[in-house]
């Protein structure tokens, strides 16, 4: 008898099943798998790929006795609709229950909340160590994509568990890409490997302590069966490599793996993304075509990535015409951070995409590879407020305490894409300092007066004089102050509107000048408030009698928020930023 | 002739000298290095074990055309005495012109400031890249020790460089030590290929895209001079591993490599530390203490540590009675953030003690692993303020706005060694939160009431009632403020003294009831004002009368700096404090 997809309450509904009624089951998630994805967006890649994988490893396995650790959770939904939330992949009205990612709120067969990529043998390593001091004797399995093997965590996380005298099984589902190509020079070792069925006598798991299985055939049910049988409750740590089909058994995804890595809701039949039809104006667009014109004018001009080119704008076409000039490290931002300081000091002017999610990997080569050697290297911050990402792992509101109280660092804040070229062009062209320009998800219609020269460090513009009540509102905040300020004139106020262009200082000339005919100021940015902008302008009024009021994000987690409702809480739009100013005046 | 010591300006000097010569220079540097060492202290082995290796790479290579780049530095002072800064090892009045670290302000020769481990691969990288894309033709030289091979800055590195098509030579400087001993499974591969000669067949290096050569007498100059002549001008990536001995030539240093790492001022001919013999109370040794009892009362506790077990306490002798429940990840504060959550959701209690200046190198993994998981991780951050560590790149002030600003992490400052040890016993026992405990550099004498429980959290304790201004102080500086609250009661006024014991949060019930009957508010910090807790002081009474005045550091990098200076320049003395509050009232 078959398994009927939709009654699916736990792993133990798979086993004892046949072959054949596994391989049926994995042609039935796959199409349950495409059809939300069509309609949602998501992982389409990834997931497509481990179907098969997954239904092995929860045969094989007893989850949650027995610990599956996914790394980044892009490959989670099998596992999800095998773990009792079936429903959320093939009722409509239930696709928001489950997250995109994996969540010990979902289910007590999910152990973390993970969305950053190459940390799960680090955090499965902590349960093997845990159940080694407990005497315990469950199996704990990681299962980390090839792509994630490039980020520094992940090897830490092996160099470690490597010795480890215990069971620990790493699953390395390799399909042979990151999001866009692999980069790095283990991608040639799994190559190797591949290509000699895992005999090739170089082998960088054994190198860090861990025996080694390969398995050919990552998408056939019995071949993985028969390897996780062989390794279940094995005493010491191995690896296990299975090669994959990223996008498996969707034609379009498995032709071009790098778009369908990710996708918006798109037809099925004819593999037509809806979104492709109309194109609003992107900073990622933006951004690839001024670094490309610069590397026409600037033989100095370097783009450097970390497995994200698309965020930059750069799709392989353009990855093509920038040729040696643009640099993927593969996820690897620490290398991103310290390569593009000595391309720096090597005498080019790198600038580097990175998603404000991700820049909080490479915190310390910022500061010591970066800001102490004060090399000038150009940090894009993408995505940065709230208005990108919604994932509780994917937050883009940190950037601002991160970044902005590192010293020597210049952090920019454009409120219009005109003032985000002329800024990147500046940035580009001086060799004085490092700077941070904060690159918000949406791009606004505001027209503003834009410099071409920042290197009058930390000084405010004002976009509208007025007197009694002064608005500083930081990049994408510029758009809803210029509004509010709009209605607190036809109600008889004229507030003075000022666009401080620098995050990581202040100005503080113009502040004591409006002392002289302004009572109050109101703060207003897309990040939290906790560290951030504000709070330096409430401590540089704070002994003296000008009222200060700081809007911004209140510091705690979110998950899947509505950036709108959020935005109207925290008073981030028009109306609640001409409540704040009338309840200081009331 | 031989080469005089003093006399040496530049490399050019040992060039076309004998190997019997060069190998007398050796000599004369060894002493010359530990006659210095023994009066102002340092990195004894590291620099002893790689004098031979230094001046057979400058006797081979065209410093500063060809490029050496050097891991952390703590091998680097053959390097400044052969780039013209032999001044100040052989001249006790120039011994303080050269930091312990490469300083490109120094020197020509030196290209980065360097002081955290794992980054030259990275550094190195990027000028390869630079090189190639401006066809240079010079050689790039990454010297990075063993120890430093566990982080992920170093794997991320290698794995890029690998790809290079073009000059970089890595010479990995493998003493078979960390500071202490080593922890990771490439250790083991490091070892076959030491007792393999370099022909074991699973070879690290070359997984990762380089090519290589081991040298197994790696303080044997000509041995050296051979080895870099043959890979001098190399068209492709390729690791040059060496041998060397920690502490050679001095053999206290190579007997208790350990110990010798970094050592105090001492007698040379009997290898006696002065400092062995008067110790004060530490932190490290309370830390230590504290959790091998607690050890004994709780299965659950487990220490961690990322390769600086003597910050913590963790003699090797400590280690011993510890067992498994001491574990040393290496240098990989990533994989102790990570593994530590794995622990605490496992169900044990992990303690992960890390330095100020190294927390920072695993910000996205206590944000992610840790505080979006909400495990119960204990975080002890080490020196924290001003009266630890000097050095640029070691400077103990960011941990606040760094850590504070992470939503869902308590955070903790205890004025006194009762309240950091009732703090650590709380944060070990509850499970609800991530704490991160602020231990400072120095053990204060204060006598304050201490609080077992933190469960109320963000609720500050007032030490002292009185009126008119309040004095809140964070952590160690609750000691000048206590002495300033004396001064200014001799002067007639009675301030409120306030230990807030969070930094993460703010009470604001009881900075609502200051209004009541006090005018202003001083906060003292020994970390910096920008991001820190006085601004959120600041930004809390901005929209009210009270005025407040936020003491701590200013936003910028120093070096080998004076503590005392540095306190009295930021008002952080009880004199500071009591002029601060006189100010705010004249």
């Amino acid at each position: 008898m078959g398994i009927e997809l939709k009654s699916i309450k736990s792993p133990a509904d798979i086993k004892g099943h046949s072959l054949e009624e596994l391989s049926a089951l994995a042609g039935d998630i796959r199409v349950a798998l495409l059809e939300k994805l069509s309609r949602k967006g998501g992982h389409v890649g990834p997931n497509l790929g481990f179907v098969e994988a997954t239904i092995a490893l929860h045969y094989v396995f007893n989850s949650p006795a027995d610990k599956i650790i996914f790394d980044v959770s892009h490959q989670c939904y099998t596992h999800k609709i095998l773990t009792g939330r079936v429903a959320a992949f093939i009722d409509p009205e239930h696709y928001n229950d489950a997250s995109g990612y994996t969540n010990p709120d979902e289910s007590t067969h999910d152990f973390f909340k993970v969305g950053h990529t190459s940390t799960s043998i680090s955090l499965a390593s902590g349960l093997a160590h845990a159940r080694d001091l407990q005497d315990g004797h469950e199996n704990i399995i990681a299962v980390i994509g090839d792509g994630s093997l490039s980020g520094g965590e992940a090897f830490e996380g092996l160099d470690n568990a490597g010795e480890l005298g215990s069971n620990f099984i790493v699953v390395v589902n390799d399909n042979d890409m990151s999001i866009a190509e692999n980069h790095g020079g283990i991608y040639d070792n799994l190559r190797s490997l591949r290509e000699s069925g895992g005999t090739y006598p170089d082998n960088y798991f054994r190198t860090l302590g861990f025996d080694y299985l390969y398995v050919g055939a990552g998408n056939d049910i019995g071949a993985l069966i028969k390897a996780f049988e062989s390794v279940k409750d094995i005493d010491h740590p191995i690896v296990v490599h299975i090669n994959t089909e990223k996008g498996h058994g969707y034609s379009a995804a498995v032709a071009n793996k790098e778009k369908w890595h990710w996708e918006s809701p798109f037809d099925v039949a004819t593999a037509t993304v809806f979104a492709d039809e109309v194109k609003a104006p992107s900073y990622a667009d933006i951004t690839a075509r001024l670094l490309l014109d610069e590397m026409v004018a600037d033989p100095r001009i370097v783009a450097v990535n970390a497995a994200t080119p698309g965020l930059m704008g750069f799709t392989p076409e353009r990855r093509m015409q920038a040729g040696r000039r643009f640099i993927d490290v593969g996820i690897a931002e620490e290398q991103a951070a310290g390569m593009s300081s000595g391309l720096a000091k090597g005498g080019m002017r790198p600038f580097w995409g990175v998603c404000s999610t991700f820049v909080q990997r490479a915190y310390d080569q910022i500061s010591q590879d970066i800001a102490i050697n004060n090399t000038p290297v150009v940090i894009g911050v993408i995505n940065a407020g709230f208005r990108g990402l919604t994932d509780v792992t994917h937050l883009c509101w940190f950037d601002i305490p991160l970044l902005s109280n590192i010293p020597d660092i210049v952090m920019l804040a454009p409120a219009s894409a005109a003032e985000y070229v002329a800024m990147a062009k500046w940035a580009l062209q001086q060799t004085d300092y490092p700077v941070v320009i904060r690159i918000p998800a949406i791009v606004s219609d505001i027209d503003i007066p834009v410099s071409d020269d920042y290197n009058d460090l930390n000084t405010f513009r004002q976009i509208s004089s007025g007197s009694k009540v002064a608005i500083l509102a930081v990049g994408l905040m510029l758009t809803p102050a210029m509004k509010a300020a709009e209605i607190l004139r036809s109600q008889g106020m004229e507030p003075t509107v000022i666009n401080p262009r620098f995050v990581s200082g202040i100005d503080a000339e113009m502040l004591s000048a409006l002392e002289a005919d302004h009572q109050a100021v109101v703060t207003v940015e897309d990040g939290i408030l906790d560290g951030g902008f504000g709070q330096k302008i409430a401590a540089f009024y704070s002994d003296r009698p000008m009222l200060v009021k700081c809007l911004g994000l209140h510091k705690k987690f979110l998950d899947r928020y509505n950036p709108d409702t959020l935005a109207a809480e925290c008073k981030l739009t028009p109306e609640g930023i001409v409540d704040t100013v009338n309840t200081m005046w009331r």
